[in-house]
Parts: structure tokens; sequence; C-alpha cells
């Protein structure tokens, strides 16, 4: 039985093809492949041409399509801004979750007849 | 509900933490990983000390540890490494499928009283 992170990698794959007819992506698809599968990155982005600059950016060499490792690359980009995300909301809620150690409670409990 | 990329993206952050216990794999963390979900990789690896060689490769500002970034490093190169495997099947596929057209199996059939 293959492993989530089998699965996950599998998942990247049988995505983009999908999507990329030929084995690249077009503009079209590229488009059809956001809308469906990152439809809420997509809202979040404010700019109407978000697709034609990420179109741009991902086209490391310039033929108007995106190849798996181009694909990727938007994945890996995507799943390291989450995991700064998930990483710094584990923190505050460990954060949330910390106590006081006693030994510290005792050294900043003022005595009980203090002002 | 989230898409098939979305899982994909979320699996990649949560095995990682699964095993990264303070946020970063060290060796016997990234062993475990391996071990747990790279099982099949793993074994087509006949060094033994594949493992320490990839940590090695892996760990790119050499602090003896592997953060997110390095670890979806490994995740994308095995992605490409599957991808390119799964291109060329689907090219074999499509070529066993393929059938002469009818215009080339008139022009190529010798006639019925040749040789």
């Amino acid at each position: 039985m293959p492993s989530e992170l089998e699965i996950a990698m599998e998942s990247l794959i049988t995505v983009f093809h999908r999507y990329a007819k030929d084995g690249r992506l077009n503009r079209a698809e590229l488009r059809k492949l956001m809308e469906n599968e990152l439809s809420n990155f997509l809202r979040s982005q404010k700019d109407p041409a978000a697709v034609d600059k990420i179109m741009k950016d991902l086209d490391a060499n310039g033929d108007n399509q995106v190849d798996f490792e181009e694909f990727v690359s938007l994945v890996v980009g995507l799943s390291i801004a989450c995991e700064q995300c998930y990483a710094a909301q584990m923190k505050q809620r460990s954060f949330r979750n910390w106590k006081i150690p006693d030994w510290e409670r005792k050294r900043i409990t003022p005595p009980p007849n203090s002002p």
C-alpha cells in the first residue's frame, strides 16, 4: 500500500497530466488547472491577470508552455508559503499551551502580605 | 472541499512535521521518514549509506538538519523522476494503441495476387 507521501507525489503527476493534454500546459490549460485545483489561492489574488503573470514566471524556457518541472516549482512555492503559516500557527498554539513552570511561578508570585 | 492538489500539498507539510519534532529533521528522523514514507525508493538504493548521502545532499546550509525547503527538494527530485517514467509509459501505451490509418493501410497492403 502506498504511503501518504507517495500518494501525494502521485497526485502531483496525475493532476498535471489531467490538464496537460500533450504533456505540457498551455495558457488555457494552466488557467483551468488553477481554477479547479488552486481556487482558494486564485481567489486571494486581486489581480485579474494573475494567471498570465504566473504563466510568465513559471515558463522558465520561454516556450509559452509549462512543463512538469516548471509546474512543480509553483507547487513548491505555495507549499513553502503554507508551511511557514503552519509552523507559525504551531508555535502560537504551543505558546498558548505553555504554562509557567512551578519554580518560575514561585519566583514571580508576590508574598501573600505584600501591598 | 479541498482539491486533490491542495490535499497533496497539505500531505507534504503534515508528513514532514510528523517526523520533524522540532521543525527540522535530524538524521534519525530523516531515516525514519524515508523508511516509512519512501520505503520503495529506499529499497531500490543498494547503498546502505543511502540515507546519510541523501542527508548530505539535502542539507544545503550544512547544519546537519533538513528543513522543509530542503525536504521539498527531495520530493521534487523524486516526483520529476517518476513523472518522466509516467510520461514514457503513456507514450508507449499510446503507441501500442496506435492503428495504421485506412489510407496508409491501403497504400502499404500489397495487391491480392502479388508474389
